[in-house]
């Protein structure tokens, strides 16, 4: 008899998994970790079949699971009515980084441990956000489409045409993902680099993003921390957010909070769909106050056919930059997210409970990192 | 009655121009240089009929111009047919950087001037180029189009998805905007960089990317330059090419050259469309040799209906990150062209001929630029 079931929960590849072997995280391949856990004396369930709520595969496998691995991609959301009728559950895993899709509090009380593979895909967004920043600036969406449709009309895309260089970016939220957009951005020459963080961040990295900027393009002095968010976002070109969804953030890009936005400003948000009120985005979008929204995040996931963003344009054709949510599952990410997951996994089966401190979010009860909202312990 | 003519071939602008006045290199705006050029004495016609050659407004209008503005963008070519009516013209200015379209040799034959104002929108490219590299490698377009299309199918976009870390790219030509290229994709940690160019790059400018490389990534020594294309080619995950269309650099991308590219790369392109044999491109990518191919120049412009880089896809769906030639005329390289343009009918009107060097292609009935070949004077 096993020693407990794991329930893992992965987008499904279809003939993709067949083409491709590297495509880890597709439910056929399940990780590359069924040999690993059977070895260890667990059962793996494997599913994609989580919808709707409380009639899919991952309510009945759930009830009497130990593990629960899942994923932001195409997550199962571990609600708190699910976790009441998981009652053996110890450990949520997720293969990849923001474990909101999980009730945390109701983990909390429940003292199950949520673990994440911390840092696993942080590259891997943090250059989707890059080309999102660029395919909005230089209007490269309506320019693909005259290029694949036969037309020629330089000027219905120029006159919507910037360069990102000489403009002011801001990034909500400057951790793992928001640092290496600052890094990455400084060769585009920005005016200006602002984040506003409730943690700031180390003087170090500070001065070595404004020594960049000084070798690179002759200026230094170009980072700056920011109190006010309403402040930070009206005098900015463009908007990152990189902070993870919680009570706080929920929300926290909405009607009132876009309308100081600067007109003709570009929203970027790679963190999760539901930090952004998805009809505020929309109609700032088709109205032309934004120039443009782009990301690869949405609620819930997968999107509805009618959810706004899919459909969403300036008044002028583009704006629109979204995709499902591939950004931190590139292959490359894949390798990573696959390796962390076996390691958290080892460290539980062994006793040792010795995980990675940057990838527990919660255990014993308590939050485990400062990354989810202030907290008064 | 007027010193002389001045012709100037810009694309059209429609209502676009009407929409967005910084739209200056449309025709109705006319570069925002009709007053000056008529305060000092000079006639200006205007046109955006350049084709076909010889019935064209252009052939009609060259006849008697002693100046004759084009850009790269809508090119009129000024080819020897062309120039051998145009008894009065004397100079030929690229509003823009790249003066392949005009037939070089035969102006040199007549001693008509040709300048360019370098520099102008090498930021621009630069960005493009990072842009098309990381919406080829990240697999943008298919994901994109799945967003707003109601699909949710992430494992068909992961398939064929990586990171830009660390991969080897390549530049043919590391001239204003092959290094701008290489600055910006330092911190995205590259394996290596290298460049094939007949003149080498300063050792400082070689030291200050390894030294941002070793601050941002933890390894110095990236940079490389090397002597044989085809080696360069064969290891190399992305080239881009970023080198001046001239006899040597025509259709240097063939079949042969292709077929030495690793399989499964990608090739990136903004310099000019006649670099690469359109047919061996296409193939390249349909039969999936090429992972994608990406840019903004086409042969000839604008490029017909039946191109086949309007239509190429590698075998996943994806990998055609074309759009028309808009990558050097965004608003801001707009402002910068006009006022180049502007600078250089100064120092012809005012008799001083004392243009920035850089700006001079040819003059004199010879090369003033070691950028369009190699050239025994
Ligand atoms: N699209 C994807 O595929 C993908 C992949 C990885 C992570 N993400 C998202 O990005 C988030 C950030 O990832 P990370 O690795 O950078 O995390 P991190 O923990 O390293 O950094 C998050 C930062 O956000 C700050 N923060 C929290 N709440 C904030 C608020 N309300 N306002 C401003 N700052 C706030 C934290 O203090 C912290 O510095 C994840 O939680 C996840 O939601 C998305
Ligand atoms: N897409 C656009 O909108 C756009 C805009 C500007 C320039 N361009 C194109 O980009 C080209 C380069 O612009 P730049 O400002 O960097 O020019 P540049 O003169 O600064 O640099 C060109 C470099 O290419 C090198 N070179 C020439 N022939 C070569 C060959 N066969 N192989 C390898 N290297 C070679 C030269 O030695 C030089 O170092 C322009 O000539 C133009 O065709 C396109």
């Amino acid at each position: 008899m096993a020693k407990g079931k794991v329930l893992l929960v992965l987008y499904e590849g279809g003939h993709h998994a067949k083409q491709e072997s590297k495509l880890l995280g597709a439910l056929e391949n399940e990780l590359g970790i069924r040999k690993f856990i059977e070895d260890n004396g667990y059962e793996l369930v494997a599913t994609h079949d989580k919808d709707p709520e409380p009639d899919s595969v991952v309510d009945k496998e759930l009830e009497d699971a130990e593990i629960v691995i899942t994923t932001p991609f195409f997550p199962a959301y571990i609600t708190g009515t699910r976790i009441a009728e998981a009652k053996k559950l110890k450990m949520c895993i997720t293969a990849g980084v923001g474990s909101d899709h999980v009730d945390l509090n109701a983990a909390n009380a429940r003292k199950i441990t949520v673990t994440e593979v911390t840092g696993s895909n942080v590259v891997s967004v943090a250059e989707h956000v890059l080309m999102t920043m660029l395919v909005l600036v230089r209007n490269f969406v309506p320019a693909h489409e005259q290029a694949i449709t036969g037309k020629w009309d330089i000027a219905g895309i120029a006159k919507q045409e910037y360069d990102l260089e000489d403009k002011i970016v801001s990034t909500v939220g400057a951790g793992r993902i928001g640092y290496r957009v600052l890094e990455r951005l400084v060769a585009f020459n920005p005016k200006k680099l602002y984040y506003y963080d409730y943690q700031a961040l180390p003087e170090a990295a500070i001065k070595k993003l404004n020594d960049l900027s000084l070798i690179l393009n002759g200026r230094g002095d170009i980072v700056e921390k920011v109190d006010s968010l309403e402040e930070m976002v009206s005098v900015s070109d463009i908007v990152t957010i990189n902070c993870p969804l919680h009570e706080k953030s929920k929300g926290l890009f909405n009607k009132e909070l876009i309308s100081k936005m600067k007109k003709g400003a570009y929203l970027v948000n790679t963190a999760r769909g539901a930090i952004c009120i998805e009809d505020d985005v929309a109609d700032a979008v088709n109205s032309g106050h934004l120039a443009g929204y782009g990301g690869d995040v949405w609620y819930p996931q997968p999107a509805p056919h009618s959810h706004p963003w899919r459909h969403m344009k300036n008044p002028y054709g583009g704006g629109n930059a979204m995709t499902p949510h591939v950004s931190g599952t590139s292959l490359d990410a894949q390798a990573r997210y696959a390796q962390g997951v076996k390691n958290i996994l080892e460290s539980y089966f062994t006793g040792k409970h010795d995980y990675r401190p940057q990838d527990v979010i919660v255990i014993d009860g308590d939050y485990a990192t400062k990354a989810y909202g202030e907290r008064k312990k």
